[in-house]
């Protein structure tokens, strides 16, 4: 058997426990098979399986985030602080015409291995050119749930039919992909860029199929007004009238959302993706997260994409989670670490209903080694508090997804790191001279 | 003479330039002597000096954190996600009861060799066994403004006024110390915990030993409230009254100040110290950041104490500022990525008053190397915009203060890092005993 074990360290159980433990992993099944004492994970492995080195450090699940544009990396600081709609217009879709699927590649294996660097196992991802970020899925040894995004608005019906189709296309095509670890989702853009007709289409096929839903909702007012002025109801009960409101599906943002709402969601069963540095960032609003816990509904987070935070990093999500959470409740005790933490692992794998989440016995072998032996994680009074408070992707020693180790001592395995590093420096240069001379 | 050249890299300059140069560093004086070409380099520092390499790197002023309790990092992690009022009375005030001067040192330390290792190389010290603090100060080779904390309330009238002279006794003796590195002020809490018969005796004798005032001022509500129904004036308006709100002056927080407070503040010429993790992690609320800029203030950046933020990464705050700097103003373009560098360099010199925050010749030899060759701060768009939103502490190559290499290749020099946070992690253990048996 092909084992590994991650030893010497402490593990932050599934109820929030932590405690000295080894970890068991079968690499075949990608599992973990034992989590228990030195002599217990022996039995499980042997003592001759490789070892992970956690002296010092914390295991966790594997991050996740659930609601990004990876390829977006390759716009990192190419333009900030300005108001969404020119944003949008002046800078971010001029850009994105120019992006070939080459450029899409570079973006998603730039993202793909600063999210391994940071402890992120599985992510959400609504862009286009999906088989090339499938492809960098693969070799990155990933797990994520890919989409193709649709919007509808100003296209004539043949274009807009075409692109509704080419994400159920997607949907159905990439699913199951590398190894089972590609999951996949029908993803109109909103509900506002997408037609009513086309939504009612695309879902009901994406139901047909047994695919779920991803979507941009209730992000800004801009998103909500529209609809309730012209069908005098608010977006998630319109999301709930063309059936997109089921209990796979998941949204993103949903920083608009009145009381009904979260009930609504909540009863439903959708999961929202919490995305606090975008919605600062872009000014978009807080959105009313302990609430949202509290009505039962399951809460993921997601960093958006790289243009609008400017970083992959879940931990700065978990920081900015908590801390925007109390802001958003007017109350210091809303949105504690345990909270965030729990958002970032298992509220991530519930939410895109992706394996992963959870160190225990049985469950998939995502994780990540958290080295707590720092100045900034000193004192140890609280190994949770340092990870929503104080500790960052940086501090993430090795990463493991699906039994496989992806880093090893901050040394990205499974892709090159500087060459795609280069890579994408290069094509965001050719990038920028293609969009002046355009 | 002792020269140092800071070379290969690019430069951040006061006008907010990104430019391809070297740094020619005078050691003994401090200061820096050049900034240019590699030619023009070696003119001033001849090609022999020794270099500290800036390749694939960004110099910048040494980052200023214009407000903490620079000890406070022995609670980092000690509790969290709790009201303030109850925080601060079943948690914080009854571990502070506890701390020792050996504490205070062993806190200070750790928090020093932080700073070190995130880039900064100025503080503000609001606390006690200050004689310590500057012991640490001295040794780890940084700057600081420091002072004894004020508090009159609960106190008999002997207690008070003899706090009121720790302090201006503790910033009489300490002034000048480090070989000029250490300045001090006087530094009563807030308005609202220290009598004003107390302020008023204290003020009056600062002003004329010509030492600064730093307090806490609009932090919350409650500290607003109960000066508002007492006085009928705002706490700015106060402050005035008593003589503290002159232009050497600093007031940490400033979150709920109004328009009038505002051009006070303005007109004074009295910097505000802007916390916004803090006031996020206590639920305090949004400073108007890009009101208090456009109206002239000088505002600062301040992680304020690790136990509500919970680290002293200016990188961190820097990001948080802008953030919520948009949250606040409601405007994506409000607080941009060059307000946030220069609030935490410029803008934190200015309000500490000490040399520093300026890459330029003549100006005091305060800086930090960011390497920006790494996944999350590709591609190379825009530097200024990674400062801000994508950069960490830990990116920080090397960290210079006066002249003086205090980390070179992450590795710092002035202070044995290990033995220092051993020592403060066994101290915060001792600590936390000594709690539960009081």
């Amino acid at each position: 058997m092909n084992q590994l074990r991650v030893g010497g360290g402490r593990v932050l159980r599934p109820d929030g426990r932590v405690e000295r433990a080894d970890v068991a992993v079968d690499r075949d099944e990608g599992t973990i098979r034992a989590v228990g004492s030195p002599d217990e994970v022996d039995e499980a492995v042997g003592a001759a399986a490789e070892t992970l080195d956690a002296s010092d450090s914390l295991v966790i699940p594997g991050l996740v985030n659930a609601h990004t544009h990876v390829a977006m990396t390759l716009l990192r600081g190419y333009a900030d602080d300005k108001p969404l709609d020119p944003w949008l217009r002046e800078d971010i879709w001029p850009a994105e015409a120019e992006l070939t699927p080459d450029d899409v590649e570079a973006g998603a294996e730039l993202g793909a291995v600063e999210m391994i660097r940071s402890g992120t196992t599985a992510f959400a991802d609504m862009y286009f050119a999906m088989d090339r970020v499938a492809d960098v899925v693969d070799r990155a040894g990933l797990r994520a749930r890919l989409g193709h995004g649709v919007v509808t608005v100003g296209k004539d019906d043949a274009d807009a039919r075409a692109d509704v189709e080419e994400s159920l296309a997607v949907a159905r095509e990439l699913d199951g992909a590398a190894d089972g670890r590609i999951r996949t989702a029908f993803m109109p853009h909103s509900l506002t860029t997408v037609g009513e007709e086309y939504l009612r289409e695309g879902v009901s096929e994406a139901r047909e199929a047994g695919i779920p839903v991803h979507l941009h909702a209730n992000e800004t007012e801009d998103e909500v007004d529209p609809i309730v002025d012209e069908r005098g109801e608010r977006p998630i009960a319109y999301a709930a009238e063309i059936d997109a409101l089921g209990p796979d599906d998941f949204f993103a943002h949903g920083v608009h959302v009145d009381g009904s709402e979260i009930d609504r969601l909540a009863e439903a069963g959708t999961a929202v993706v919490h995305c606090p540095a975008s919605n600062m960032k872009l000014a978009s609003g807080m959105a009313p997260v302990q609430r949202l816990r509290e009505a039962g509904v399951t809460v993921a987070l997601g960093t958006d994409g790289a243009a609008s935070n400017n970083d992959l990093d879940v931990f700065d999500e978990m920081r900015d989670a908590a801390m925007l959470g109390k802001l958003a409740a007017d109350d210091a005790s809303a949105v504690p670490a345990e909270a965030v933490v729990e958002m970032a692992t298992r509220g991530g794998a519930d939410a895109l209903n992706l394996p992963g989440g959870r160190i225990e016995a049985g469950a998939a072998a995502d994780l990540a080694v958290v080295d707590l032996d720092a100045p900034h994680l000193t004192p140890d009074h609280d190994p949770v508090s340092h990870l929503a408070y104080a500790a960052r992707g940086s501090d993430v020693r090795h990463t493991v997804c699906d039994g496989d180790v992806l880093m090893r001592d901050r040394e990205v395995l499974t892709l090159d790191a500087e060459a795609v590093q280069k890579r994408a420096a290069d094509a965001a240069i050719d990038l920028v001279e293609r969009v002046k001379s355009a």
